[in-house]
């Protein structure tokens, strides 16, 4: 790395990008980045040329000098890189779409991480990846991979399982998000908060909260017991928490567990929407249209403001945060996903966890927190045999296996609805998921 | 133990208790049973009398000197008592039928086992247990409590964490019957079928299946896949499963795991049963007149044929064979319900599991399965997380705590139908819940 | 297994052998050999030959249809075999006798199995058994390999992480001898005892006894206490326990604990008899000369009482009974060598225990003992850390490695003569240690 | 600790304080102390008097505002203290050179933390600890305490077991001297290096080292095997590693290990020490002596430079350091015993452990670094199992149970010197043992 970095991100044509580029140029002097790689394929082109132009522009201003290289072609981008981020999606939005109203046509939830939904992002994406893992190896064996395309955690279960490299880590902005809430919410500033996090991706808890050092916890579940506390993420609804439900758990948890802790009222919330304003999907498909229409303004050369909508916030702070502790040996304290090596004690040491962890230059050591509460394992379990069998599925394409996943996720409540929806979403997805080669047994 | 057996049967009035008459006549030589004091409630009376008188006659017939007491004064039948059966039902059939009921209102089945109709089963009896306990630390230290009464998990696992009492085991005729539907649908007889049992209570997998001590696991799998196999309770709806589900899941679910992976049509079913011919409870109820009108009859004396139907079937060979292989030292194999202690490895030592055990003198030891597939240790941890919050709620009688419990139960789907449900069933249960000191706050 | 039950010994021209055939005889009614090959090397031939007609006298004398084969090629007797017993020893009792004698000279006990002579047995035969395992997977796939060859802890972990072999079962007498001589010192009969045995192959502990079922473990240890007490192997000193010692440890070790617990006196007493009778090797030779002497007797034609003092005592029986209980897939209980998966916490699931074990004709399932005491753990891990880097140096034939197990075993004392030890030994074992190919470096 | 921070020193005559008493002048901007009490025995009190000018001089010299407290009352010290460091010495060196001496007689070494020796510091260190944990509970419960009192592993674990406090942190400086033993080896600053710590005290390892991020282990294994290289500690003979040896260990090695892989070199120093120079607790004495009569000079107003010799090199560092990073919350990673928690695979999760830790206001964080090498596990679980037995004989004052940890010592190798040896030391430390009120058996 002696002379200045390399960082490819795949899937460079996404909207998040300009969040990249602003941690980029504010962390330029810890971070002397030389070259920025922006990768798409061929569907993604055009939003390539426009992100790519918009980077250059904000570059610029900055004064900074990162070289931006747009491309379609991978294999150039990745040699000798130091630094891999991946933010791709197969199938792009649409996909999503189809994630999210195929199920609730079985009355069930997409969800489109930790659900159905989730499984099908997982079916199409894994091979991917596994794909990127070996380039790397080859083109980049120092580099390191770091993953925010969802779902995050079972993507890096997959990559521990099913890959060579070791140096990958999974990054996820629902933490900082909590982190941010709750410094919202207590009326402080963020850096005087610390969180300790534990748990699974989009299935992680603060185990405890402090503030200057001293455990605030008490009272930031008493905050959250108020249907009208910040601690909320945009882009799941805000339905409130039954107050002793949340007081009797005694931990945070992330917004993402209203699935799990209220199934039956998000459920309805998203029959609405399907047959309202649309999944969100859809909204975002209309986010993004007009996102991509403001970046294109050639006078625009900062990040616009309309993208915190969109739902990524603090995704620019965790990533560069993450790759500046990573390349400057910072021995600081990150939620990443990474093996768990006995920081959790109920979860299999060779697992995928969203931990809180030592982030150096020899990648992130987990901190060793105990365990999560009793009355939160047996979700937190369900949600790892989830992620275990959907990437064993995605790895070997069997439709049984597929099968397993769709029926023990949480959200499905049968196994006649989870063929039922395994085979419209195998149909609907088909063109991605080539290693499904067997004719759908509908 | 030398002068002959003394066994007390808490709940003697119970309808099962000529199924346990017949299995001590049957093994008499081996068993020498010298007194047998059934034991009941004042509400129980009637029935304690009938049950006693029938005990007699049966008894009599066989030509065995087993003394038979029937008292409502339970320390006097402990003293001394080598063994003690527990098979009682805190607020009889009628609690039963509201555990059953008011989940329904709110669209969710109320299973009285490991469901939110077995969460307050759990709360009425183990208070009850627990004083049990305390009663033979007093009266007969060296006696072994055998714990026939639902939920046995959850009391089991109540006993382990909340007693001093070291002789203690759950048992369950679940498994036993798993053996035998699985060797009447192989057609061969049961004594050629071993089971490699492990899981929880009503949450058993048979991790592997041999004939004459080779594996069939694959042909037993297969004939699960035939919506006519012969492998259902006679108190479980036999909807079929998902054949490639069940493929894929490797190992034989029993007949309770129909709650979980077929929820929705489970509940269709309750609903629709609970509106035309009343639910389980009801009907059991009248079964149960039914057989207390042939128990009266002061001819009989054997088990009538008609006790079967009850649901209960091999209760008498799985109870009186643990008891028979205690008292004997016969160090052969029997599922129950005991302290895990590396058996089973996703399940915490010190929890209470259902797995196979050598049966011994000292209690039974079990065997060490390895692990449950990681597909079911999901679902497993659940009801595990669900049982240890129950328990600790029985005991405590806290408030948040039930309510914890009732909302990470996997049957329940939103914490706030869950508090709903918590507080109906709170007031209709109340005269048995005096923990529950505090006013419900409805 | 329909026609009869073919077994092969591997190492047959063993004096142990005719203990074996007498066993065999004993259980032909259940156990219905009808082929049995005996197997040997060039350098074995002639003790083959005596071994091979003593044993045919035998079986004509018992009246069985057991027909006896004695060959030197290995690979034609393993074809479609049974059964696979091991009891061979690379470079007979000639490198036993260097084992224990080139240790001693720097002040460090031989020990045979689990010290540095052990380690060196270990690296002879490891290798051996690796290539029997192949031929077995190609030549008799669904046969069961019982290795009663030592060091039978150390093979049974190689054997575990080296080979693809699953049907292999580990085998030793010192549990059947810890039995009967506990039966011996409380005067009954060895069918009264059970005996809770876990640890490690010559690291094995009695957990608890019992007589009829009832814990006498105290009385055990206080007989222990008594420097007279029969609890004493043939083939090991019988120095006698510290009494608080005995009684503060808490369980029942065996007479290979005297080399850890007593290193000193045991020490003094191996180089006493180095100087005078000669070491074990060296004395056991001497008894096997005298054996084949009567072998060889045309007359003989049952097992000969001389054999008893060969300190293989009980061989047969545990030997016998194990294969017995596999054919006849008995479910009783025997303490084998097998994977711990979970039966003692203390130790890995995947590494090789002894232990009480269901014996089943799939294998031995462990039975979860909880854990072995505090205070013995310490020895007990040390020993499976020699275990496992003895194995890997087997393997590889690494110097280094080589150098690492004898350095941290528990009988030696020092890294520097460690290595004098191990260039000593490489030199002299040089013909049967082809795997380490590199110079010795001394 | 809003008016500035209250310090209490246990043992404050020690010759060590006025390294603490530097540490505390140079941090003192970030760790406002404005009450230090230092606290000694009445046997103590000179010593007191002359550390406690001393201190006096070293802080008015720095014009730093803190009062220094000299006083015999422990209790009255305690009230509201925010720190109590403990380094006291039940029996002074007199104590320790019994310690030495008496073992060298039965020919084992005697070794002050881990040793024989070890356990007698424990059995007299250990009730004193409990007795001021209760102190500190009533008095000030707040407060964090810092034991320096070796045996620093057993001593916390004796707190973790048997007492209530939670706020307690064990520290040593030998990881911390590993550090810059290695960084002067490398000759590089020591900020540079990063070295992955896990172990128990005295038996520490470094799992990896890294400069400036990336690992650098294979280069300072290979330095190590330089037997002139500058990791040595002053207190440890420096005697050489076997290169090949330390090569396959693939760890470093702290310099206590040489007492377990070295014994016999380590033994026949000791005895030719005793012969001459005597005890490393004589030679102490010596350097103590002389320390005072320098501590005495009413113009020496600074640390001097004499103390390095002792033997306590960076223990300032380590200790203010520790301090200072729980009163900041500064969320850094540094070595202590601490609680398991899973950050060390094969120890128990309630046991004592010395690895990394991420320092926080509410105290130490362990890092999960996975397992030490298989080969050292052996040795690492014999000191934890010698810690446990120690801990629970000091707290029972039961003769077998003391027994016991002597004879399982991996530096005793006879039950008989066992006995032979605790007797003596019994008798020899009587007045320090109190709780072994039963006549010593001899």
């Amino acid at each position: 790395m002696s002379k200045g970095i390399k960082i490819v991100t795949i899937g460079g044509g996404s909207s998040y990008t300009p969040e990249l580029i602003e941690g980029f140029i504010k962390r330029y002097d810890e971070l002397p980045i030389t070259e920025l790689w922006l990768v798409d394929i061929e569907a993604g082109k055009e939003k390539l040329e426009i992100i790519g132009s918009l980077a250059k522009r904000m570059i610029q201003k900055a004064g900074v000098p990162i070289d931006v290289h747009l491309t379609l072609d991978r294999r150039e981008a990745l040699k000798d890189a130091d630094f891999v981020t991946t933010q791709f999606r197969v199938g792009l939005l649409d996909a999503r779409a189809k994630d999210e109203r195929i199920p609730i046509k079985y009355g069930v939830i997409g969800q489109e991480t930790n659900g159905p939904g989730g499984l099908f992002k997982g079916l199409r994406t894994i091979p991917v990846i596994l794909e990127i893992c070996k380039d790397i190896e080859e083109l980049c064996p120092n580099a390191w991979l770091v993953n925010f395309t969802n779902p995050a955690g079972m993507v890096t279960e997959a990559v521990l399982r099913y890959s060579n490299l070791k140096k990958v880590v999974g990054l996820c902005n629902v933490p900082i998000g909590m982190k941010m809430g709750i410094a919202s919410a207590m009326d402080v500033e963020p850096s005087r908060i610390h969180v300790d996090f534990a748990g699974l991706n989009h299935m992680v808890f603060g185990l405890n909260v402090y503030l200057d050092g001293v455990s605030i916890l008490d009272s930031v579940i008493e905050r959250m017991t108020d249907p009208n506390n910040e601690m909320t993420m945009k882009n799941i609804s805000g339905l409130a928490w039954e107050p002793d439900f949340i007081r009797a758990l005694g931990v945070i948890p992330c917004g993402y567990h209203r699935y799990y802790y209220k199934t039956s009222e998000m459920l309805a919330e998203e029959i609405e929407a399907a047959e309202t304003v649309g999944t969100r999907a859809e909204v975002v498909q209309k986010l993004e249209h007009e996102l991509f229409e403001i970046y294109k303004n050639p006078e625009l050369d900062i990040k616009p403001p309309q993208l915190e909508k969109r739902g990524g916030a603090f995704y620019s702070d965790a990533a560069c945060s993450l790759i500046n502790s990573i390349y400057n040996d910072k021995h600081d304290i990150q939620p990443v996903n990474t093996r768990n090596n006995g920081a959790i004690a109920s979860i299999p040491n060779d697992s995928a966890v969203e931990v809180n962890c030592v982030i150096t230059k020899e990648g992130p050591i987990p901190i060793a927190v105990g365990d999560i509460p009793v009355a939160a394992r047996g979700l937190v379990q369900q949600i790892k045999s989830f992620e275990r069998v959907a990437s064993e599925a995605a790895v070997t394409g069997d439709y049984q296996t597929a099968l397993l996943a769709m029926t023990i996720n949480p959200l499905v409540h049968s196994d006649k609805a989870a063929k039922q929806i395994l085979d419209e979403m195998l149909a609907a997805h088909k063109e991605y998921l080539p290693q499904f080669t067997q004719p759908v047994k509908v």
